[in-house]
């Protein structure tokens, strides 16, 4: 039997976590990951080299690496001294293998070699945009890490609608393997700032809404603030439809494991909370309910931005044994 | 029968040129590389980030490297702009190896395999030493990019006596190539800041006067002015004898080609001229007189300080060729 084809949409952590669990599984795998990160290291590199964000790339290419523990940790490697403070390793390399060879597609051809990895990152566009949301009281905000606000805890009204600036062409590889799927999983990864960004390239969408390929949606444990604050799983499929029009997604995963309560009063102090499960089979697409948490522990760590960014995970392997056990059935 | 086993002391640009013209014979190499190097990118990395200076050890790699040539650019690639400005792809990847492993000995060894290398790259010590001299008026000049003031032309008195603080411990790994090899080449490379400083890390010069390795110097075509200004190839024995004792040299290897006029000219501005020819077989060792010079051309090229660093040099391939011929009659 043919290996299934499964394309992962998203960028970041959520993509990360799915590439690294169904790896191990006898599956063809691409990620096609979004272009428009703008902060950190990515953000640097960016504007100082004039390349293309190389951070998402980065986390796929680790996921997907079959080489040694030591390479994928170097590719990882944060600098904390010094000029190279703050970023790390393997965004050097992409970016400096895209402006020696003057193309990401080389860049990451070279990486995925080095680094031995099994499928293939699919940028989704190869031209510059910056994400843009507007807000229902009619603010605008400009570039992906003004919309990502994870740290700062003010208020902020709903986002309205996202959109690209300028419109940038869509890659033809993304739109291949759209097309060439068996299984689309869209997610998981914030909404507004890992999945979305993908479905604003023109192309995208309409390329899900003809692929034969099984849609599904994972959903996100946790709400983000400043992006999906207080959503409900249906407020969730409701913006993503904006976006992907309706009766596009054949498949909705979601998680049904309680958070431990540690975890979870860290996450109220930044008006964060478990996505509630308000979907059902009724609602055009089949719900899976499965336990998917990664069971981290919350102790002493002082460092509060690793923290911040470690806990209440997918774990991958429980989420790529329910993702296998879904295209069993479907 | 077995390949002679050719190990080369020096560093930088020597280096380089003796080990690619080299690699292309069926021998065994080794290069013990000083890491005294203080200036530049190295220097930068080796303040902010704590590592050994990467830049001589990068340069061997490369000219080892049976890799892609776009792999072997890359580790060229230095950066135009932004904060890694001045530095190369190489020395990044390399410190940051360091950073990862806790060890310049793993982080060469994980570099030399991903690009292909023919070869061994050996630090002459992993301590951490600065390089200094005493001047013939007592000055003492401490640090290396100090002592090598290429585009300095003020006068500057003669080198007294070289020496490190504080004094390394030499590599193992150098110690045992100095023994098993069949030929040992000194240089190519500047005297003070390539070749000497090799020499002056405890335990390496009587490796050589123990060694039973036929030992080759090969003199640099040009005097470098602020270390060897107005030397002949007799006073750049006598100072390299001063480290290595003397009757240590069996043979040398001395230029016998003039370079370009234009060639000439430049240099001039700099006070540095042609090594006069003034030994022959009485002195002591066997003198070999070849034709060495890689022609370039000086045409143009408004990059004065890429200009500076490519003219005059030793050819490669006649470098290998005449050291081969020489290894045939010894």
């Amino acid at each position: 039997m043919k290996k299934p084809k499964i394309t992962i949409i998203g960028g970041g952590t959520g993509s990360f976590t799915a590439l690294l669990g169904l790896k191990k599984y006898p599956v063809s795998l691409s990620a096609i990951v979004t272009m428009m990160d703008d902060g950190g290291s990515s953000g640097i590199l960016r504007d100082e080299l004039g390349v293309l964000p190389p951070g998402d790339i980065r986390q796929c290419i680790i996921a997907l690496a079959k080489s040694t523990r030591l390479l994928r940790e170097l590719f990882n490697y944060r600098y904390a001294n010094g000029v190279l403070k703050g970023h790390t390793f393997g965004n050097i390399f992409l970016s400096t293998l895209e402006k020696q060879t003057g193309s990401m597609k080389k860049s990451i051809k070279i990486v995925g070699d080095i680094l031995n990895i099994k499928g293939d990152v699919i940028p989704v566009t190869y031209a510059k945009s910056t994400l843009c949301v507007k807000l229902d009281d009619g603010k605008i905000i400009k570039g992906e890490h003004h919309i990502d606000v994870s740290d700062n805890i003010k208020e902020r009204n709903k986002i309205q609608k996202a959109f690209l600036l300028p419109k940038p062409e869509s890659n033809e590889d993304a739109l291949s393997a759209i097309k060439s799927s068996n299984y689309i999983l869209i997610g998981p990864g914030d909404l507004y700032t890992s999945v979305i960004p993908n479905l604003l390239v023109p192309g995208i969408a309409s390329a899900l809404r003809k692929s034969k390929a099984k849609i599904i949606y994972v959903l996100n444990i946790m709400t983000k603030f400043g992006q999906t604050t207080k959503y409900t799983a249906k407020d969730h499929l409701k913006d993503l439809e904006k976006y992907l029009g309706k009766g596009v997604i054949d498949i909705v995963l979601i998680n049904k494991e309680k958070p431990s309560s540690n975890a979870l009063a860290w996450y109220k102090k930044f008006k964060e909370v478990s996505v509630l499960d308000d979907i059902n089979d009724d609602n055009g697409y089949k719900v899976y309910k499965a336990r998917l948490i990664k069971d981290l522990l919350i102790n002493g760590n002082k460092k509060e931005d690793a923290l911040r960014r470690s806990i209440i995970r997918h774990d991958p392997h429980k989420l790529a044994k329910k993702v296998l056990s879904i295209i069993g059935e479907n």
